[in-house]
């Protein structure tokens, strides 16, 4: 590897030293391979080890690299298209009732956030269903998901139910209602600790946030939080359920006014 | 402020601070207070300034914090639910069809990112309409857009146009089209240099990056890549248009197994 010297420019250095990096992986490293220890990287673009790293941050925030314990930081595969939501344009489905990558892994009865709370009309200490689902893809879990159903939603539920029998008996009681609409959020956030475990990430890697809402006749009947993977995961939307832009080459090579 | 000790956990160390900084917030602290400086921070949770750093990253991540230049860290207020698309379930709408809160800012012919070429189908260097707009809300950019627009899909459009004249012009063209279909994926990306600047974000502050296909019976007839600000946008999908559900308070009192 030649040695690169940075130019003085007036955007931050590590944005600048980001788009050098970035060129070099285009152009010398191919999907997974092991990038240079932090020191070899600092020393080969000529800046401390402290903007190098802010420059590392970025890639890893836009797909393009990883960073994983144990490996070291690697160049990322693309991202994959996960849809989110119906197929179908107007209809909406309730989780678990189609042919879907989602396994469902328990089933508990348990206090939801306050804002999630909120939303579904129970009470501050009021227990719901918690259904918990992981999402796999490619033979990895790339979401988590925890739905949570208020008894009011399900009154047919039986009172006693084996832990294995919970979670299919919550769904099919959802299933036997009228979908009336559904609406999400997307939104930003850091995993969970059990989240983070469960999609194999330390707690507070950047996470993509879904919140959907589940309406019947009677109003909300379920919520659910879904926690994807930011840095391998994008959301798709719409009816053909995949677009097919990879922003890994998004940096325009004429900028347009 | 009394002295809090962290005790010793098997979670990251930055992550418990966040959980204890996130509960000092929610306690001791009102939206749009300034915190402590880094050093009284550090020295009131005994934990080293990195360790602090990567707590406020967490917090700023999940929306709790903002850092402005200038200003310093402040408490964030809850973001802001932004609809993306379309109100309507089936029907899609071409950008700048409806009355909307984007503003056009500027129109020029160029090359768009290699990604967004393959998706319209145009050659490697071939020059295309981008039209630049901005999305205002209570008073702030919360998004820039970039929508690319092949010669092709606007063969009507005028040879001669004023620069005032050029973005009206290609959208008029557009807006003449059936609009079959539109398609959105959704991700996580770091602001570039020129978004960032009208974000008033540093280059490389995480950004949900929409890109949307629009489709007429002839293929894709356009593209758009918008640009929202992660840390105060809550990107909403479906009819009602907002899902209500703040992850500020989103962290389980009870965990569901």
């Amino acid at each position: 590897m030649a040695t690169t010297q940075l130019e003085p420019v007036q955007e931050p250095k590590y944005w600048h030293l980001k788009t050098v990096l970035q060129e070099a992986l285009d152009s010398e490293f191919s999907v997974g391979e092991i990038l240079p220890n932090e020191r070899d990287l600092a020393a080969r673009f000529g800046v401390a080890r402290a903007t190098l790293r802010q420059a590392l941050e970025q890639l890893e925030l836009e797909g393009r690299l990883q960073r994983r314990r144990g490996v070291g930081t690697t160049v990322a595969p693309p991202r994959m298209g996960i849809a989110v939501g119906t197929t179908g344009a107007s209809e909406g489905a309730w989780p678990g009732s189609g042919s879907e990558s989602w396994r469902t892994v328990g089933c508990a009865e348990a206090v939801p956030p306050a804002a999630v709370a909120a939303v579904l009309g129970t009470g501050t200490d009021e227990l719901v269903h918690t259904v918990r689902r992981v999402r796999m893809m490619q033979g990895q879990s790339v979401a988590t998901e925890l739905i949570f159903v208020p008894s009011g939603s399900v009154p047919a539920l039986p009172a006693l139910l084996t832990p294995a029998a919970h979670a299919p008996a919550v769904l099919r009681e959802l299933h036997a209602m009228a979908l009336e609409s559904e609406d999400r959020a997307v939104e930003l956030g850091s995993a969970r600790a059990e989240d983070a475990k469960q999609l194999d990430r330390l707690p507070g890697a950047p996470v993509l946030v879904v919140t959907t809402r589940y309406r019947t006749g009677q109003g909300v009947a379920a919520v659910s939080v879904a926690t994807y993977r930011a840095d391998t995961c994008r959301l798709t939307f719409g009816e053909t359920g995949t677009v097919q832009i990879s922003h890994h080459e998004q940096e325009e090579r004429r900028e347009a006014s």
